[in-house]
């Protein structure tokens, strides 16, 4: 596998300083061009801190210059995905903040969601048991999951005062499973069951929880072995197209397309298929 | 349960004085801060008329200062929901309209829509029967939609020589349903089925005809419950974030949610998880 | 049948100078208001060249302007729809160009897409078989669209190293089927089951094979019976409120909708309802 950017890079050199720096709030294994994260604290079903809330926001934001990684898998420990901000570490300390701490707060948790979307890397979550909360918000900032028979996912601010709009949760979430569908989850908390999250769409696939982490982990080596640079730019024009007008949108499109045509990834694959072979990509 | 207005507030006053003035085109009980709004012609299928669109316009614009009113049913009386303008009172004189008389008439049916959808009170529209045309579009402007396997929804404007586009029905469907069942449905006029609406996502359960207004008033009850000031900020940022690229989506987030952060009701959840009970809210 | 504009009409006639100028990279079979477009190089699986795009782009161009042609039916000779760009005439070339010329064949291939949305008629695409890269983008810029049991659809360009980002997927895509599956089609390449593609609301319906051009035909034949004025601002709305904010589109129906009410279509579907008929359309 070559990489884009030479390790001289001062980019990648950069990103190496930091990730040899192992989080402290998460587990980071880079294996493969495959970055698992794991949420650790599965005592308590892997709950968000102000402190890892930071550092996730941290480690996404330097995943752009990040060139041995090519895909994510975003996981918790043991038998549950992410229970959401703690409410002795989180709640509670909210309801004594004045509104600049708050604000500085919410847009905090609001930038792990923006560095998740902005990052080229496709993120696969791997949903097990109990998806709640700001944990909700990481599944649905992640660009792919699976989902166990067993997982329970709820956006359950309303049942601690709070509104569904919660780290982009009423953009996002209605776009995934329809503007129906995420106001009621939205306004009740009740937790969307894993056959609804499948047939709505929010998950791609189930799959039984001794299986998942393998799931996960090859759907994700499938994503690194694909064009990466093109990758890249389905995911930043999934990303840019939002609220693009159609037209608009398709001329984006032509331009992000023109760009990928002239990468070597290109030229391999075709390459490949007139020698009918299977492309090797390398990312540039 | 207290207001966050006292009574001697003048919003609360001016909305007193109109709710007061019961509807003359439609049926509306307040009860335990629940309104129940019930289409009631039951013999033609609930029609819409002039009048009753004015009204219903009038009825909802006062709803943003009506504090006594946490939550809103709207349903049909008898076996149906709402059949849509009337052939005879709409259709006919229509007809006969100059261009600025037709334009009153579609901006004030519009006006329905927005005062819907601007209004901080989660709407549950419960759907028997027949669904159709301007009904529709009242069913499509509603938060929550519960039905029954006999409901029968058509947005049936072509069948009348007009266009899908009625009412923001071009907008809502396709973020409802998806594109292209709503461009069937707008194109052909033809009838959703119930089971069809809820594997859609049109419809957020379905209930027996017998237990429907039980269900719905139940479901409003819960949402009248809950943190009110929370869900209207819910209710606006799914409206504001309509159009919106999904990072200013997170910032406005942000702000919506740092201001739900200092609301009493967020205060009463935290106590009352700490002290393992369940949290009474109260809308402030 | 009346026509809205009369024969002498100078538009009317340059589409009919064009359109008796038979294309000669497709088939094209214009009868009783229905255009059948027919890709046909079924041995195959009838790809698009640098021609076929170019002359599609025209044919659709030129439909705002062409009064015979009420509705379209897309569809492809022998067992499949459309294989995509071929490898050899289009992937070929592509790699040894300039980005000024890779631009303008994006370009070329997304003014398809913009083309197929701007005219005023429906579009139904018939799918059996394959149905691939920008063959896949063509059934998805159609209106409506019918399955075959057998039908599957890949919205491969990662497969050949490119993005996902390809004559508007990014865009069209999570509006159909939602952001989460759309995303995975994209990113992996997949092809999506014509079961799948039922479910997540990619088809309209599925037909056996035998039974898809007749299906297809109907369903055009239904709209093209149609009130096509009406029919055309349906689809020209649920274009123009792409990225519009909810209360502005709300506005441009009321805008859009009082133009339909002053066509004669609108009175004779009165006249028709009053008189217990059945309204016959003329288009006007």
């Amino acid at each position: 596998m070559k990489h884009p950017i030479p390790d001289h890079n001062p980019m990648r050199a950069q990103f190496r300083a930091q990730a040899t720096q192992a989080p402290q709030h998460f587990l980071c294994q880079i294996e493969a061009g495959i970055a698992t994260v794991t949420l650790n604290r599965p005592e308590r079903k892997n709950p968000l801190t102000f402190d890892s809330y930071g550092e996730l926001r941290d480690w996404f934001r330097a995943l752009p210059y990040a060139t041995d990684v090519r895909a994510v898998v975003l996981r918790g420990a043991g038998d549950n995905f992410c229970s959401g901000g703690d409410v002795h570490e989180i709640i509670g300390p909210l309801t004594r903040m004045t509104m600049p701490e708050l604000l500085a707060f919410t847009r905090m948790t609001g930038d792990v969601v923006k560095a998740m979307r902005a990052c080229p890397q496709p993120i696969v979550a791997a949903i097990d048991g109990v998806c709640a909360g700001a944990g909700a918000m990481l599944a649905l900032a992640s660009d792919l999951r699976l989902g166990t028979p067993r997982s329970k996912t709820a956006f359950l601010f309303t049942r601690v005062g709070l509104a569904g709009a919660d780290m982009g949760a009423c953009a996002l979430l209605p776009r995934v499973i329809g503007q129906g569908r995420a106001s009621e989850l939205l306004f009740t908390g009740r937790a969307m069951t894993a056959q609804e999250g499948l047939s709505w769409g929010f998950f791609n696939d189930l799959h039984d929880p001794d299986a998942l982490p393998q799931a996960a982990h090859a759907l994700a080596a499938e994503l690194a072995s694909g064009p990466t640079f093109a990758h890249g730019m389905t995911k930043t024009m999934l990303h840019q197209e939002w609220n693009m007008g159609l037209d608009q949108a398709i001329e984006a499109e032509a331009q992000a397309q023109a760009i990928c045509m002239q990468t070597q990834d290109f030229r391999r694959a075709f390459e490949a298929f007139a020698a009918k072979q299977r492309p090797i990509f390398e990312g540039d």
